[in-house]
C-alpha cells in the first residue's frame, strides 16, 4: 500500500501556513503500520544492531517496534529531568531557543551499534542532537529511520554531513 | 530469563521513600524486552485485536511493539494538547490535583477491539481514565497489559472491577 496515502496533513497547524503531517492515521493503519515497521528494519536485519533508540514521544512508537523486530534493546531518549537514573544530556536549538535531551548514562555501550528512530525528520534539531549523544557515549549510529522526511528543511542533509545514513520512507515537500 | 531481575530498583526517587521501578534496563536488554512483548501478547494472538492503545509516553513503547507483533494498529493516548485532529478527553486524578488525557475522536471505531498498554499499574489513575476514554468511543476494551504491577496500590483491582482483564508480567509489594 501507498504509506503517504495513510498520513493526514493538517492545514495551519500547529500556526498558520504550516502543513502538519499527521502520523497517527498511519500507525493507526494496521497494514500501514506494520509495512513501515518492516519496511524501516529491512535493511538492517541480521546486522547486528544491538540498541534501537527512539526520540520521545512519538518515537517511542516507532522505536519500539522496530528493536522488538530486530530483536535489539530499545533505549529512550527523553527531554530533560524524565529519567531516573544517571544521565548524560545534550542541548539542542529550538524555533525560540534551546532544550535539552538525556540519555541514561549507561543506556549505550562503547561500541554497541545503534539505530535512531523518530517518526518524522525536518530541520533535523533533534535528530542530529541525538546522534550526537549516542555518539558521545561511544555508540556507532548505523543509521537514523524515519517514516517522513521533509527534505526541503534540511535535516536529512545535516545527518548526512555527520555520516549518519538516512533511511525514510515518505517525503513531502515545503514544511 | 526471570524478567524482575532486569528491572532497575531506586531508592528514594522522585521522592524519599518511594522505590522508582526503573524499565529502561528491561527494555536495553534484547533478550528481556523481546520476552515481555512476546508474553504479553501470547493470550492475545488471532483474537483478533485491531488496536493498540498507548499511554504516553513509556506506553507508547511497549504499545508499539505489541501493536506490531499482533498486527494491529497503533492508538496514542497523549496529555491534553499534543494530538493535532479533533480529540475527545477525561478528566484524572493525580496526586495533587487533576489532569486531562486525549485520544483522536476517529483513533478506534464502536465495537472495535483493542487492548490498553502501558508500562506500570500503581493506583490505576491514568490507566482507568484511559479504558473509559476507549469505551466511551465505543471500544470493546479487552485487556489491560503491564509489565510491572504494583498490586499494594490498587490499580489492577480498579481495572477488574471495570471488567477490564489485568495482565502483568511482574509485581511488586509496596509502592
Amino acid at each position: 500500500m501507498n504509506l503517504k496515502d495513510t498520513i493526514r496533513s493538517i492545514r495551519d497547524y500547529p500556526k498558520p501556513g504550516i502543513i502538519f503531517r499527521d502520523i497517527t492515521t498511519l500507525l493507526g493503519n494496521p497494514r500501514a503500520f506494520r509495512q513501515s515497521v518492516d519496511e524501516l528494519v529491512q535493511p538492517y536485519a541480521g546486522t547486528g544492531v544491538e540498541k534501537v533508540a527512539g526520540i520521545e514521544a512519538r518515537g517511542f512508537i516507532l522505536g519500539g517496534a522496530v528493536a522488538h523486530q530486530l530483536s535489539a534493546g530499545f533505549v529512550p531518549i527523553r527531554k530533560k529531568g524524565k529519567l531516573p537514573h544517571e544521565t548524560v544530556s545534550i542541548a539542542y536549538s529550538l524555533e525560540y531557543g534551546v532544550d535539552q535531551m538525556e540519555i541514561h548514562r549507561d543506556a549505550v555501550l562503547a561500541g554497541e551499534k545503534v539505530i535512531l528512530c523518530d517518526d518524522l525528520i525536518a530541520t533535523g534539531g533533534t535528530a542530529c542532537a541525538a546522534a550526537q549523544l549516542l555518539r558521545n557515549l561511544g555508540a556507532e549510529v548505523v543509521a537514523a529511520c524515519f517514516v517522513i522526511d521533509l527534505p526541503d528543511l534540511g535535516g536529512a542533509a545535516k545527518l548526512r554531513g555527520m555520516d549518519v545514513p538516512v533511511r525514510a520512507l515518505v517525503e513531502f515537500e515545503g514544511h
